[in-house]
């Protein structure tokens, strides 16, 4: 029994602290207090995540005695005999959950399923204590929120292994699970302490999911990066080819891999990271977030692809409001194009739809107006507070026209989900 | 369509804010973000929050240009209809979910109800719309963590209709549901962004009820406000009898009622806002939820009755480490027998019980320690880092011998949950 003056010795977690005051009003009728929590969120490129050489993990672990982690089903398959033997290496005690993680297990269910493991029905983590979170962005959306219940808040380690978890929604502090209606209707802000990216993981991942991921590296270009911009324009095509310099061995390309996901992250975390719980709605990495929420599911696109096809839309509608010239918009189509993205879709076409998904989105936003997403000028964007109906609908006009020059109408590769209605 | 550039103008909401910065580290391989997020909370007393002539509901409401409330089934039969009649005198429209709010209530499939019912698939909440909770505990952990979950964190305004709804769980940021094994195993931190005190509603309160919650009064002044504890010392008895001076016609035990509702909201929000993401251990208001976390369920306590029996080893295990000396924890037993409250039962005997207790609130503070809460002095509180189990177990050996000085052993009344084991 002993007891510790310093408040540091009370300390719940190292990785979050807070402050607060409180007024008093003198009729002692009401007081109201003030509350500031704050964490740290670190994102690392690395080589070789489960190479036993490599150190991070083993960091992490080793103060903890043991690691507590959640795998996704397919990496498992490909990866988990490494992260096994990379634990096994280090001598840390190895507890996994494998999980099958695909948009349909974006349930409270799973989450659930989650929480009972990690909590006091299974390895009663405790509420320092880092989770491993190893997958792509299903599996850090529903895991993420599995750590953000546990106990209010318990930390995690992300291992982005797809390209959007590596450089969007695996660093995202968007933890979420799909409403009937509305995707990603409940969730929290909780970003992982630490994210891991290790472009080796992308190796064993299927061409149309590398495509669509990188959808999201195309939209930080565009909105906040035109040296990105122009790197995807130069390297783009071969980044896909050998699967972010993978396969083969062009070290001149592995370092133009590197330098895209650091520019990916760093575009997407310097916004996200002065906004971490989304207070505000100037958010560049929103864009071909606005309507794509409505027109995905319907369409059944995957969703890299419904990003790309709002992106080159709301690029046209940019040309009309005088943001962007034509030719800085075909330069975005082009890149999408070259790398298999769809910048067309007729589910656009559906105004009824698109009005639709305004009206919910604005209401997600806060309600106040809609803050879409549109480039000012390549690398640059501003926001739309509203977009009336006849702006809309001459801007998909004008957007089909210019597809219309395309042979295949502006689809993309491989670009509808599986078991799709439109398929 | 309209472009702002004032920041202020991209508000999610007008109760949260958030700030950050990037670091990004020379090599171009790793970057850290820190990110903080602040709120407002403000409690309020108020008489008759229902009469048209109180201004508080309306003042949020109107703006929004419409309510909508989550009621528990028991509070709606008793004042539904003021309420109803109070936003009709206001010409604002009420939507109004009614649910039963039991201990068995506090589900996931519940949250998930509400969050259907308040979000995109029932009335549409914008993000910075306030809902309306009107209930007692159990509905304030809910209906609040369905806030927090929904969009991610909606803001609500909390009436408090019980007095632990009133003192501690409308107030409290910690929203939560039970798990299988564990109570309150999954939540967020989600303070309402206003809550009401309305001692009016304490007249409908079943007598137990009004005992039970009493306990966190109690607690606050034994740990937090000696002051306080002299009131209660007092005036407790009158208090409960007359339901805070609702019955009756009192004046200057009205003004009594409203000093120890105020003393005790502010004890126990002055500690609570400086600590609203519980980043700390130091937490007064943990006194009595150590070992109760697991005795509580296991012989169907109503949870203010678990809390006083803690509270009163707690005190005799204070008495054994030289916090306390004997005058005092003898003082802390009468004013909760006083009150009809349990000081002591069989169940905290069972030692293995009250260790497996220590191990899981050990994790769920964070793994480092105990700290649990003991009185030093009256009105002043200090944390144990361990107790050991010969310590403990000497403790209960000396509470048990002090309490079979009483005739009932020390036992309250109506201390049993319905259909509880032990009942």
């Amino acid at each position: 029994m002993t007891a510790l003056r310093h408040t540091d010795e009370y300390a719940t977690s190292a990785h979050y602290s807070g402050t607060g005051d409180i007024r008093c009003d003198d009729d002692r009728r009401s007081l109201t207090v003030g509350a500031t929590f704050t964490l740290r969120s670190e994102v690392r490129l690395v080589d070789g995540v489960f190479d036993p050489a490599t150190p991070d993990l083993a960091e992490v672990y080793r103060p903890a005695g043991r690691c507590v982690a959640v795998v996704d089903a397919t990496v498992d398959r490909f990866h988990g005999a490494a992260m096994r033997a990379y634990f096994s290496a280090h001598g840390i005690p190895l507890t996994t959950m494998v999980c099958r993680a695909l948009e349909e297990d974006k349930t409270v269910d799973a989450v659930c399923r989650m929480a009972a493991f990690l909590g006091g029905d299974g390895c009663d983590m405790a509420r320092g204590e880092p989770v491993l979170v190893v997958g792509g962005g299903v599996l850090a959306d529903t895991a993420g929120l599995a750590c953000a219940l546990l106990n209010r808040r318990t930390p995690y380690v992300m291992v982005g292994t797809s390209i959007v978890s590596a450089v969007d929604a695996g660093p995202s502090p968007r933890t979420c699970v799909n409403g009937t209606l509305m995707k990603n209707a409940l969730g929290a802000y909780h970003p992982p302490v630490l994210t891991l990216v290790d472009r080796g993981l992308f190796r064993t991942l299927a061409p149309e999911h590398l495509r669509h991921g990188v959808a999201e590296v195309v939209k930080m270009a565009a909105v906040d990066d035109e040296q990105l911009f122009t790197l995807l324009q130069r390297h783009g095509r071969a980044l896909l080819d050998t699967r972010f310099a993978t396969t083969g061995d062009d070290p001149a390309l592995a370092a133009v891999a590197d330098e895209v996901l650091f520019r990916s992250l760093y575009a997407y975390m310097r916004h996200e990271g002065t906004n971490m719980f989304e207070t505000r709605q100037d958010r560049p990495h929103a864009y071909g977030h606005t309507w794509s929420t409505k027109f995905e599911p319907v369409a059944g696109l995957l969703h890299g692809h419904a990003v790309a096809v709002e992106m080159a839309l709301t690029a046209t509608l940019a040309t009309l409001v005088g943001w962007l010239d034509d030719d800085d918009r075909d330069a975005l189509l082009a890149v999408c194009r070259d790398l298999g993205l769809a910048v067309h879709h007729p589910v656009v076409e559906d105004l009824e739809l698109m009005r639709l998904a305004q009206e919910t989105v604005r209401r997600k936003r806060g309600g106040t107006a809609l803050w879409a997403v549109a480039p000012r000028g390549l690398g640059r964007c501003d926001y739309l507070a509203e977009v009336e109906g006849s702006l809309l609908a001459e801007a998909v006009d004008r957007h089909r026209a210019r597809c219309g020059a395309f042979p295949d109408g502006g689809l993309g590769r491989d670009m509808y989900l599986r078991d799709a209605r439109w398929a």
